[in-house]
């Protein structure tokens, strides 16, 4: 039902692939429906439901609060990442992803411990309200629009397609979920309680009325390739019958995405449309090859989308 | 709206607060209605939702876990927590309370690794299905009924009048979440994905199709006084607008349930009905100073439920 809610989608293998899937899982095709509880879809968030480069749209959001940090405290312009963040050295944080590619993590520990000690000390209130600013606000650094136009259309049409259909739609991000939580519901129709994301640890103080949740400088879990199915247990109790991702730390949750007598779709983001987007495989080698091993659906932006934005 | 659901209340001052508070979150007493999504209500499970005399539930399935572990490696039997365990020594574990409310936690620790190690290695699915087993066919071992007709008969009369008043209920218990996952539908009504508590951490194994999520020896967080609005927080991003709670675990989840502008209200079970459950006040002598302090709905088995179970 409702198949033209993917209007974006041309008529191509990823598109039949998707309605097939629903279908199936909706008894259409005559077998025995899942049960609605059971429709569980679960997406990554950059690079699967809005861009990701040239580079995260949190990093923008913790760049911004380094140079924050360190225009109130001049001490640290002369350490990283402080002082890459205040001269905009995009050099060295660029250096630092081949870096880790490369195996060698020094400088990406630097990075990691910067940006758990960036927001330590802030209630959970305050952090929402900054995120929240920030993402209406901002703009992209090279598409001409701000970051919450970013979001991919074909992507927000699949998820509507899919919760007209019963299916419950989740985030399960890389980044940090905290940071999604304000804007998820108004852009992607995936209210808070739905977020899975990466996080640090929290302290509760009682300090006055309703007390108050702050940040603290220690990573609780980083969301990523193994962990995400964990969280996705955690948080959900089930397997889903749906995932999409894009790179190498979503291969783990596309795998966990089976079922032995239930509909399964695994969807893999294919970056290959320069002219409107982005083309590259960059961190998405394995999960190429794994797509096609194991005969998950790729999905070409290029050829699989009338629109990107 | 539906109050005729509190059929197991007396009237008398909870159950009018339980009412008013749900007539002024709908806006029934001509304010401002609470956004539905705003409307979360958090329940501890063991003392406020099902029994947890003479011991928590979860602790006898543990026990039998461990006299099953003790039965297959000898050895073992001569080690606590195990030996207590396949002798029944209910004196060990009873002293093991009062040490841990003196101060003394030596064994308290003996007996958390034990529970840690005993589940280690076996997968989420397996758990699940001794869970499910367990709770489906054990008895109280004096209140002359199964464990699942343990639970309190008006608080899930309850749940019910605040889901159909537009309220998501979620269960924040101590216990293990995994644990009360199975049945939770079905006994309270609150889907599995709504059900917070204490966890081990997991490992994923992609050993085959779908890859398999083992409990580790460790545990990630256990769901208690400070810890239970952190995890609140992490599953819903919310603060709730009612919280229910029985012990001095409770304090913190409460305390968080306060809004500025918006109702909310604060249960705390008294446990004084000897007759038809059973009469403590250890383990909930802050609890109850708190909320006489705060001026918490204190709800008292005795005179505010004509029925218990």
């Amino acid at each position: 039902m409702n198949a033209e809610l993917l209007s974006s989608w041309r008529d191509g293998p990823a598109r039949q692939a998707i309605v097939d899937f629903v279908e199936r899982a909706g008894g259409q095709d005559g077998s025995a429906a899942a049960a609605v509880e059971e429709r569980v879809a679960v997406f990554d968030n950059d690079g699967t439901l809005w861009c990701e480069k040239p580079m995260p749209i949190q990093l923008d959001f913790i760049l911004r609060r380094l140079v924050e940090l360190a225009q109130a405290q001049p001490e640290l312009r002369e350490r990283q990442p402080w002082k890459a963040a205040s001269e905009r050295d995009y050099g060295w944080l660029s250096a630092l992803i081949a870096e880790h590619y490369a195996g060698n993590d020094t400088n990406v520990k630097t990075l990691a411990a910067g940006i758990l000690s960036a927001f330590a000390g802030m209630s959970v209130d305050e952090f929402e309200k900054r995120s929240d600013d920030f993402l209406r606000s901002a703009q992209h650094p090279t598409l001409g629009r701000r970051y919450l136009q970013c979001t991919y259309a074909p992507m927000v049409e699949l998820l509507g397609y899919l919760e007209a259909n019963g299916f419950a739609n989740y985030i399960v991000s890389g980044g940090g979920r905290d940071f999604m939580r304000p804007i998820s519901q108004e852009v992607y129709g995936i209210p808070r309680e739905r977020v899975i994301g990466s996080s640090t640890t929290f302290t509760y103080t009682s300090d006055g009325p309703g007390g108050t949740i702050t940040h603290r400088p220690e990573a609780d879990y980083l969301d990523d390739g193994p962990e995400k199915p964990v969280r996705i247990w955690n948080r959900t109790g089930r397997r889903p019958m749906l995932a999409a991702g894009n790179s190498n730390g979503d291969i783990p949750m596309l795998q966990f995405t089976h079922h032995a007598s239930k509909p399964t779709l695994r969807l893999l983001v294919v970056h290959d449309d320069a002219e409107r987007e982005f083309d590259y495989t960059t961190g998405a080698e394995q999960a190429l090859k794994e797509a096609e091993a194991a005969g998950w659906t790729t999905v070409s932006m290029r050829n699989d989308w009338t629109t990107v934005f």
